[in-house]
């Protein structure tokens, strides 16, 4: 059996796995981002020392625990370079926990362990080359190739978000203009959804919040969408050419087996999807050789992906 | 020993490689393209044949052949799928060579063969992971992860001059917008350099050519520059934005060691490479955690490459 830890910005969460990647038992605490790293370390333990307790496990049970990391760290020495919601600054955690339970610990960053949980126990379980886009706060990518993650030479690869599509667009946080995130994330959506709203004060999409544009989240638009407003199928229609321009280019530069999708956007379902797919069909190239076409699909494991990746780091 | 053959549009090169990746010796003849099939492969098989006499080696004493394609292959089966200027269409050339010479053959395509050339014989040898950006009619890439190529699951991938940088930007053959080679392949800065002579006749670039635009090649914008042309300036300046586009996103993507730069243009030197690697230094996401950085360097084999990196397909 596998322990993996999902390092949330709002709960620590730790999951017992079985040899299928299935989650047999779970436990979480409220992370508390801002207390001292030493408490946070603590709780981590705790809650892993409470799974193996109440399932009557030892170390010698335990093949490996991982944790996924909302931010930066060295995979090779089991270092938390940096994270911006929880108080890890070059945090030796590998060394902490295997102080208290001696088994291999792995870490890697959250987006990562995702694509890897997806790709262990979800929708790319049964293909080796996979490359998971999760719609958020920005747009976070996960690059799995020979079922393992890569993320480059210093551990900061799989920014896919910051992959520019459109370079005199608009700027991005990271200094750059026109980042893939600044128009494919939920964000960005919800942004579309107000400008759009705010523009057409007779659409359904502005009457749908009552003329309240703070009202207004990812789900707003689908669901104007499904009344049959044009003005919220105009955004859905360009949302969908936002988020297929990058995915389109992954394809181009990877060819993956399959391309999942992941966050709350991605339950906007058929909608979003057949909107997303037509364009890849049109768009994806390769076609003149009749090369086999990389497969686009939703994640299925929603939060327990993180958990599900941290445990199968160690395989 | 291994002998590499690059299939060029124009010849038919074959070399023999030494156990450090050096060229020991190397053939050549016109690939007359048009040709039959047959007759081009008797041609390979010939080169390869002379080869061996003349250096008195037999089957035993050659570890692989390899072979860059100008087109798709499927390096699985050994089959040629389509190339665009040589009669090969799903060609099983592994199998007829392997009819007259019984050594393992491989095949690539031949951009990544020159990425692989580069990481066993030139710019890239000392690392692991490594990105080939060619600069030639178009941008072509190949993608070094753990010394092998990497071009997924379909062999269709590192198509990096199809990345979309500019969605709305210049329509590209591929059916898409804003492709990158449509600005930072040789073709584009060719169109570049024309267009603002055009509107410059007053301009150094301008005269430089004596006001015939169709005089102008991938050297005439930096021949201007160096004599202090401010148009050719813009240019320049321009040009490097749109191939530093391109690369901090694969960088961004991958984290490679190492991008090299091929091709023509690449031969520009500082004028270029300084203007590219100061966009780097300033959009290459990630220093906030101080992660060492990828390097930006220039390719060292030139022709040469596609020979070595077909002789390196059976490490």
């Amino acid at each position: 059996m596998r322990i993996g830890v999902d390092i949330g910005g709002t709960n620590l969460v730790a999951g017992l796995t079985d040899a299928q990647f299935q989650i047999v038992d779970k436990l979480s605490t409220p992370t508390l981002g801002k207390r001292a790293e030493k408490e946070i370390v603590d709780d981590i333990i705790r809650l892993i020392l409470t799974l193996m307790e109440k399932h009557n496990l030892t170390e010698k049970d335990i093949e490996s625990i991982g944790l996924g990391v909302p931010g930066w760290c060295n995979t090779d020495t089991g270092i938390i370079l940096k994270c911006d919601n929880v108080n890890f600054r070059n945090t030796p955690i590998a060394k902490l926990l295997q102080a208290v339970v001696n088994v291999p610990v792995f870490l890697a960053n959250d987006a990562d362990c995702a694509a890897l949980g997806e790709a262990y126990g979800g929708a790319t379980k049964d293909v080796d080359h996979s490359i998971m886009v999760t719609i958020g706060t920005g747009v976070g990518g996960g690059i799995i190739i020979d079922k393992k993650i890569y993320n480059g030479f210093n551990h900061g690869g799989g920014e896919v978000g910051h992959m520019v599509i459109d370079m005199h667009g608009l700027p991005c946080v990271c200094g750059r203009r026109g980042c893939w995130e600044q128009y494919a994330s939920a964000t960005a959506l919800i942004a579309q959804t107000k400008g759009a709203a705010k523009a057409n004060p007779n659409s359904i999409l502005y009457k749908s919040v009552g003329g309240d544009l703070e009202k207004i989240n990812g789900k707003t638009v689908f669901d104007a969408l499904a009344q049959g407003c044009p003005v919220a199928e105009n955004v859905v229609d360009n949302f969908a050419r936002y988020l297929a321009c990058g995915i389109v280019n992954l394809i181009s530069i990877f060819q993956p087996e399959m391309v999942v999708l992941g966050g709350g956007v991605s339950k906007a379902g058929a909608p979003l999807l057949s909107r997303v797919q037509a364009i890849l069909d049109k768009e994806c190239y390769g076609d003149v050789t009749s090369l086999p076409r990389a497969k686009f699909c939703v994640a299925t494991l929603g939060n327990d992906a993180g958990v599900i990746g941290a445990a199968a780091l160690g395989v």
